[in-house]
C-alpha cells in the first residue's frame, strides 16, 4: 500500500510518447500542439487603416488646413494607392493599406463630408492617429504559440492567420476500456434481480472524450482463461488499457494474478486512499495498465486523478493545479486521503467548495450533484471551514 | 449606443426554442439534457456485499461463536442463495447479493481460513457491517438527474445505470457563419501585401464547437446585391447567423442596410463596451443575426459575451458568473466597458486574474497568452489590485 502523492510520482515517471501527426488546424481544438508556430510576416503586414474615415498629409493639418478634397477611395483588400496632392485627403476603410504619402486618420465621426469636400470639425488630431503600424503586434519570425500549447479557439485563429492549415498535433494514445463483473447487463437490456447495468466503462468513455482521446470497449466475464487470453491480444495491440473492477480480494478478482502472468510489470497495487483503494498500476514495454476498482466512484476519481495527469505529462501539457476553500467543517477518521465530492461555487473570486456526501463509493447517482473532489490529506481528521485544498474538477 | 447590460438584456430576451432530439446516451456529453431521470429500481436494487469476505448470521456471533464452515460460495452476479444452517457462513464477493439467511460481512483480512472452516480474528463485529442495504442510495421513482443539466461523464454513468440508451436533449441550432472583407484570402493561400488571411469564421467554429454546435461557413465579398441575395437565404435556411465584420462605418460596411432591406428587426448596434463596439443584433421570426465587428478580439469576446449566454438562455442552462480577483492596479480612461485579457491563476482558493496587454483589437496573437477577458464596468476608470470584477473564460 503507498501513498497518494508516491502513486502519483510513479504514474508520471512512466509516461509514454505517442508520437506526434498532421492533422487540419481547424479539427485541432483541445489537443496539444507539437511544434512552436511562428509569424509568417509582419502583424500587421503594411500600415493598417483602424478607423474608417479619410487619411491625410498631417503637415497640412497641422499647416491650419482643416478642409481637403477627396481624391479617391483605399478600401480594405485594395492595393495600396497615393495621395497625389498633400492638400487632398483619401477616404480609408479599417483594414485596409494606408495609402501612400498619408500618415493620419481622421474618424468619419469628426468630419462633414459635402460636395467631395471633407471638413475636419474637431481641433485635436495627432500625428499617425487610427494606424496600426506594420509589425507593431509582431515581427516575422516571432514565436507566436509554444510548443506543448493545449489548442483553444485563439489558436485556431492565429494558425489561420499564418496559413498553417496542417497543424503537428501530439497523436492520441490507443485506449481499450474493459469492464468485468458478472453481475453486468448491457444497457438495453432489463437487469434480473442480481444483476446490473455496465455503467463503468461508458463514464470512462466520456471522461477520455473530455481528453479528444477516442477509446473501444469491451466486457469480459470472471473467467480466468478467458481473461488471460484476451487481455494478452490488448497487450499486443494497445498503448493504454483501462479496466473497472476485479483488483480486489474477491474469489473472481482474477486480474493481479492475470497481469502477473502475462508478464505486466505491477508498479503499486492500493494506495492508501477512499475511494478507490484497489488500485492496481502496471506496465509492459509497449501499454500502461490501469486497475481501477469496480465501484462507480473509485474508477471515476482514479481516473481524473491518476490518469488525467499521466496523459498531460505524455503529451508534455503542465497543468497547474488548482486549489479550494472548504465551506464547512468537515471530519474523516481513517488515516486515509480522502476524495470527497464537493459542489463548486465562485464567490468574491474565492473558489468555495461544499461537501455532498454520497453513501460511499458505490452511490454514482451522487456525482451527479458534485462538480469537483477535494482532496483531504490523510495526516488529519479534522478539516475546518476556511482550509484551502487542491481539487479535481469534473465539469 | 446601449450598455453591455441593457445589451444582455435584449439578447436574453430574444432566445430561440431549438426543440428537442433523442440521441444515443454515450454522445450526450456536453449536450442540455430534455428530461427528468428517475430510478428505474432501488440502488442498490438489492442489500449488496460491499466487501469481499464472509457472510454470516450476526446472532451466532453475539452468541459467542468464532469458527464458521463454508457452505457455498455467493460471486456478484449469481441468483441469491440461502444459509441453510446459522452456524455456517457463505463466502461473498463485493457487489453480490447478501445470501438469504444472512445479515453481516466480515472482509478477508479479518478472517483465517482452513481445510473450509473460517475463523475470525478480531471482535468488533457490528451487526449489518458490510452490507450495502437495497435502496439507500435511492428509491425507485426518485430524481436522478434533472431536466435541463449540462451532461457530463457522471450523469453518463447515471444514463447507462438506469437503462436510457436513448436520451432527449436540446437540439443544437442549425448556424451559418458569415466573413465578409475584400482583403481576406483563404487559410492556403499566399496572401498579398495588402491581404490578410481567414481567421474570425474559424474562431467562432472553434467557439461554438465548445458548445457542440456544428456549424458551416462562407465568405461574401463586400458586394451589396450580392450580399443581399446570399443572406436572403442563409435568413430562410438557418436559426442563426454569425458575421464578423461589415457593420461599422465603413463605405463598404453593407450589413446594416442589408439587414433593414431583408426585413430584419434591428434590436440594437453599438454597444458602450471595447473591444467590439459596433456589434449589430437583430432578429426575423425564424432567426437571430449576429454582427460581430470584423477586427479578431471584438469578434471573439462577443461570440463569448453575448451568443453563449444567449446559447445556454436558450437551452434552458443557468450559468453561474464567475469572478477573479484583479492582480495589479489598471487604468482605462474612457467611458466605456471594458474586457481586459487576463492571465488565471490558482492562489489558495483564489482566483486571480493578471492582465495581459495587447495592441488592441487586432491583436489575435495576444488571445494566446490569455485565458479570459475580465469584465471592468464603464462607471470607474481607475481600476485596483484586489477588487473583483466578473470573468469570462475561454479556456
Amino acid at each position: 500500500m503507498i501513498s497518494v502523492k508516491e502513486a502519483k510520482k510513479i504514474i508520471l515517471n512512466s509516461t509514454q510518447n505517442f508520437r506526434v501527426e498532421e492533422i487540419p488546424f481547424i479539427k485541432s481544438v483541445d489537443r496539444i500542439l507539437k511544434e512552436n508556430i511562428l509569424a509568417d510576416r509582419d502583424f500587421p503586414p503594411f500600415n493598417r487603416v483602424s478607423m474608417d474615415g479619410i487619411a491625410i498629409d498631417f503637415t497640412s493639418f497641422k499647416n491650419g488646413q482643416r478642409s481637403f478634397k477627396i481624391e479617391g477611395i483605399q478600401g480594405a483588400g485594395s492595393e495600396q494607392i497615393s495621395l497625389n496632392n498633400p492638400e487632398n485627403c483619401i477616404e480609408v476603410m479599417t483594414g485596409a493599406v494606408l495609402p501612400n504619402n498619408t500618415n493620419t486618420v481622421i474618424r468619419y465621426e469628426d468630419v462633414t463630408i459635402e460636395s467631395g469636400i471633407v471638413t475636419i470639425n474637431i481641433d485635436e488630431i495627432k500625428d499617425a492617429q487610427n494606424v496600426h503600424p506594420k509589425g507593431k503586434d509582431r515581427k516575422i519570425g516571432d514565436l507566436l504559440i509554444k510548443k506543448n500549447t493545449k489548442i483553444s479557439a485563439s489558436e485556431v485563429g492565429v494558425l489561420a492567420t499564418v496559413g498553417k492549415s496542417l497543424v503537428k498535433v501530439a497523436k492520441q494514445p490507443k485506449v481499450m476500456i474493459v469492464s468485468t463483473g458478472d453481475e453486468l447487463v448491457g444497457v438495453d437490456e432489463i437487469p434480473l434481480e442480481h444483476q446490473i447495468r455496465r455503467s463503468n466503462v461508458f463514464t470512462l468513455v466520456s471522461l477520455l472524450e473530455r481528453l479528444h482521446i477516442p477509446s473501444e470497449t469491451a466486457h469480459i466475464t470472471d473467467d480466468k482463461p478467458i481473461l488471460k487470453q484476451k487481455i494478452e491480444r490488448y497487450l499486443q495491440e494497445y498503448d493504454v488499457l483501462l479496466f473497472s473492477g476485479a483488483v480486489s480480494k474477491g474469489k473472481f478478482d482474477f486480474l493481479p494474478e492475470v497481469f502477473d502472468e502475462l508478464g505486466v510489470e505491477k508498479l503499486f497495487h492500493k494506495i492508501t486512499q477512499r475511494p478507490g483503494k484497489p488500485f492496481f498500476y502496471g506496465k509492459t514495454s509497449r501499454c500502461n495498465v490501469f486497475g481501477f476498482p469496480g465501484n462507480p466512484i473509485s474508477t471515476f476519481v482514479n481516473c481524473l486523478a491518476y490518469f488525467y495527469p499521466w496523459y498531460y505529462k505524455s503529451v508534455g501539457v503542465e497543468v497547474e493545479e488548482e486549489t479550494a476553500i472548504l465551506s464547512e467543517d468537515f471530519v474523516f477518521k481513517p488515516s486515509l486521503t480522502y476524495f470527497l465530492q464537493v459542489k463548486l461555487s465562485y464567490k468574491f473570486g474565492h473558489l468555495v467548495a461544499t461537501p455532498i456526501t454520497g453513501n460511499g463509493s458505490g452511490d454514482l447517482a451522487s456525482l451527479v450533484n458534485a462538480d469537483a473532489f477535494i482532496q483531504l490529506p490523510n495526516d488529519k481528521n479534522e478539516f475546518k471551514s476556511g482550509e484551502v485544498f487542491p481539487i479535481i474538477r469534473y465539469r
